[in-house]
């Protein structure tokens, strides 16, 4: 059985116009699927203004007590409710969950790093079974980004793209996965600056070679990176399109950078 | 089989210590159970702190899109997930939900009334079926007062006696459902400035007569109108109790006040 599980940030989450229209797109596809969201820009704009300071370490968001709380409003509540509402709306019997919902997402607070990053959570162990049993009743699992302590009896900030990353690898073994990560970029570009060269297909060896060349930048590596690493743990398909490509990529296959672990 | 659903109010929720003491006593109890809870004035402090004014029509909240994005965060979200991680924590295996998530209560946008409560809905249809399978997973449902409207594609702000008795009664054909209030007081009491007089059980005819004598207050009446309806729905019990007293009231029935259509 085939599933396809796909990832969108902040940039269609925070535009009502493509958002609207990736729903539309999701809710069309056929089959098993899961959404993962990100947070958007909502969580720093409500933290501005409830006075919750935003803090970041080398590119990373610090979690506090008031930023939890805060993550927990934004992306439990206000982004993953109206994305269910739409997604059921558009006839996707959509399933808002976090980490902590039937305990799918189990995590550790994350300790012993250089900085301090306060409630954020390592993924330890994700139930596969509980998500097969909502996806087998129809049911279209949105996850937000919180991951779930049973130390701390608290949910934890949890980076999205780890996260779809890590259920797509424990829905492994029972779905043919299809990982997409959707993002503002048509794929991986052979010029940077030219959205028309997205690469077809990407295998560990042209990755390599796009490195040393200096072509991938800074950000696409650890997403790359990834995307093989669950290619190897069993994930059938990794897929890096931009989302307003979304059906393209999954169901012609037109459109966006099929990553494969293929020599050609 | 026996269904225990349960609603907790802003008293509860608003002190950590009687909240905990409150889940620890739910996560004990045996069988199928449901959480249903209010907001605290957590929804109003959060409004506040972002700016958004407050307006109460006859005690009723008025919920306009500003509100309704709070009312989202903090009973979807904050809410929500702190009492589904704690529960989690407490050995309960709690699934948090909205009225959107697998379209599991929907509700209409009142209209029609003298003054404009904006997002605020009246409920139209609740998904027994969805419910009874999360049941028969061992999963407790935890339901946060929002309901959905699909031709909003919007949640809507709904109070949460009424969802808990509207939940009540769509399962009232599968279960036999022992709907508990637990509120700040010991059960009805004989007199109301006394709480240790609460009264064990109360039918249809003492409740006129304690209406007709002035010994149930304002509050409290429509409070029970809806407990009775409920057991004329076919609710097979009602129980209204103090949190404190959740395990005594429901499981060896020496607390609160239980509600009967019987005639002594």
């Amino acid at each position: 059985m085939n599933l396809t599980l796909i990832k969108i940030g902040g940039n269609v989450i925070d535009n009502p116009t493509a958002r609207q229209q990736f729903l539309a797109d999701f809710a069309a596809l056929d089959g098993a699927k899961i959404l993962v969201h990100g947070g958007g820009k909502v969580a720093t704009q409500v933290a501005e203004k409830l006075g919750v300071d935003t803090v970041m370490i080398d590119g990373r968001r610090v979690t506090d007590q008031a930023m939890l709380d805060v993550v927990t409003m934004v992306y439990g509540g206000l982004v993953n409710k109206q994305l269910v509402a739409q997604l059921q709306s558009l006839g996707c019997n959509a399933l808002g969950l976090t980490g902590a919902d039937g305990g799918i997402i189990q995590a550790r607070k994350r300790t012993g790093w250089a900085a301090d990053y306060g409630f954020v959570g390592d993924i330890e162990a994700v139930n596969a079974d509980l998500l097969e049993s909502f996806l087998r009743q129809n049911l279209t699992p949105v996850l937000a980004p919180l991951t779930f302590d049973p130390a701390l009896a608290s949910v934890l900030n949890t980076n999205a793209d780890t996260q779809a990353q890590a259920v797509a690898v424990a829905l492994a073994s029972k779905f043919a996965v299809n990982l997409v990560y959707c993002f503002e970029k048509k794929g991986v570009l052979a010029d940077p600056n030219d959205d028309t060269t997205a690469i077809a297909t990407l295998n560990p060896d042209e990755f390599e070679a796009l490195k040393a060349a200096g072509v991938v930048n800074k950000g696409m590596i650890p997403k790359l990176d990834n995307a093989f690493a669950a290619l190897r743990a069993g994930v059938s398909q990794v897929t890096i399109c931009h989302a307003a490509d979304v059906r393209q990529a999954v169901v012609e296959g037109t459109a966006g950078t099929r990553l494969t672990l293929a020599t050609h």
